[in-house]
């Protein structure tokens, strides 16, 4: 079986990484170097992933900076770049859809057949029919919002409900009920170490990505201690503005791939020696 | 104050009509003389208006019909279109966003900017600071997923929590702390009448976007009973399908046209005699 789990199992092992790089181009902070060029947030892309693709294993666009500038044609670009320069390199669609039936039917054909995603965010707040439209994708990843990385995101995600708290019942029927083609994952913010430890007892060895080291101040150390599964992986580390915004100079690129290259090597010191 | 609400229910009141067009043109399903169209979409879309204007009182483009198939452009045009035809017609983006502060500014940018919609519908899961960036447009309207239509909505949204169930506390949540601007209202599917008039008692005269009538299945005599507002208006009724697609043939216009006027006659039958 070709699965996204398995392209993202090769890619952090043959990379030797967990390192992934979000694409959150926002125009206001690009260098001006390639500010002038005809595409801007396509070059900026470009140029990131040249940098860093020898220290990532993944890559995740978010979409929202794309499409509040009308940039759909750049993100279609930045895919079809990733794919043509890395053909194993997994390409996560950050968008956190979530819908009726019928609509989400819409959104996993713009995730997978438009932008030719391996995997997309999703929101599971309307329950697991409006999940079942992307996991049917057997050969997609489906990574499920459960406990994310904002300040408020405890206001409903730790509300105490029968069956433990909303997080909780999320990972649950996330890796049960929702998980029939085995194709789902999920994130989980760095802000919240110790959570990781609860979900990876509930989930056992399912991939989380977790968004919030960096800009917003998780903690590697604990994030790993909490997060590793058995074969000291099962973790995909994001990493977006202190990465693609490391300068604002003309060696953005540059500095972006020494920043993810540290990244990787302070999370692999981390790591347990793993055998091959 | 020129704020969604007033826009809307200036529109509920001069076209005397609670009935909301939602515009999710699909293209298997459009009719054959406007398939061979260069702009199929908008063309459908802008028949469609024409025949219901005089019907609806708000129109609500689902914007994954239009990413689905890289039809950004023709979503543009319509709420361009709706707009200088119908200058005072209030026009929701049915997007379900929800991210964390830095790329919610980015959607609404994108709601708002973009395509200048007066509100967009949002999802709660991740706490009321991923809502703060749509909400402090204080003119625009921000529509919260409270209890969907869908038939396994309940499985989050009905959990007992500690303060009731979980879309209980969405609705307590979204007329207190996150309504700082006054703008936010709620969507509470049809398929759940009774839920209707739970959150009326909640929320008091705050406007409901109310799906799953037509296609769906809900039952709108039960929907009017429990949820109109104490002036007999408050409440969105929408419908797509079951409008749009009244008749596949080169008639779907004048049919979608009697179809809204039907909904419309059927609402306002309902309703106790409004006041001027």
């Amino acid at each position: 079986m070709s699965s996204f789990y398995e392209l993202l199992r090769n890619s952090c092992r043959s990379r030797n990484s967990l390192v992934c790089v979000g694409l959150d181009p926002d125009l206001r902070k690009l260098p001006e170097s390639v500010k002038g060029e005809k595409k801007p947030v396509f070059e900026f892309n470009k140029q990131i992933i040249d940098a860093t693709a020898h220290y990532a294993c993944a890559y995740k666009p978010q979409i929202a900076y794309y499409s509040a500038i009308g940039a759909e044609d750049q993100l279609e670009q930045t895919i079809v770049y990733i794919k043509s320069e890395h053909p194993d390199m997994p390409v996560i669609l950050d968008a956190k859809r979530g819908d009726i039936g019928s609509t989400a039917d819409m959104y996993a054909i713009e995730a997978f057949d438009r932008y030719m995603a391996d995997a997309v965010t999703v929101n599971p707040y309307m329950g697991g029919d409006t999940l079942a439209p992307f996991t049917k994708y057997a050969d997609k990843g489906v990574i499920v919002l459960c406990r994310t990385s904002n300040p408020g995101s405890g206001e409903l995600q730790e509300l105490e409900c029968s069956g433990g708290k909303l997080y909780e019942t999320v990972a649950r029927l996330a890796s049960t009920a929702w998980n029939e083609n085995n194709n789902i994952g999920l994130v989980i913010g760095a802000t919240y170490p110790k959570v990781l430890g609860d979900v990876r007892e509930i989930v056992g060895d399912m991939p989380l990505l977790v968004p919030g080291i960096g800009a917003q101040g998780g903690d590697l150390e604990k994030v790993l201690d909490y997060g590793l599964d058995r074969d000291q992986t099962g973790l995909l580390i994001n990493v977006s503005r202190s990465v693609i915004y490391a300068s604002s100079g003309d060696d953005f690129a540059e500095a972006a791939g020494r920043e993810a290259g540290m990244l990787r090597k302070k999370i692999n010191d981390f790591r347990k020696p793993i055998s091959d």
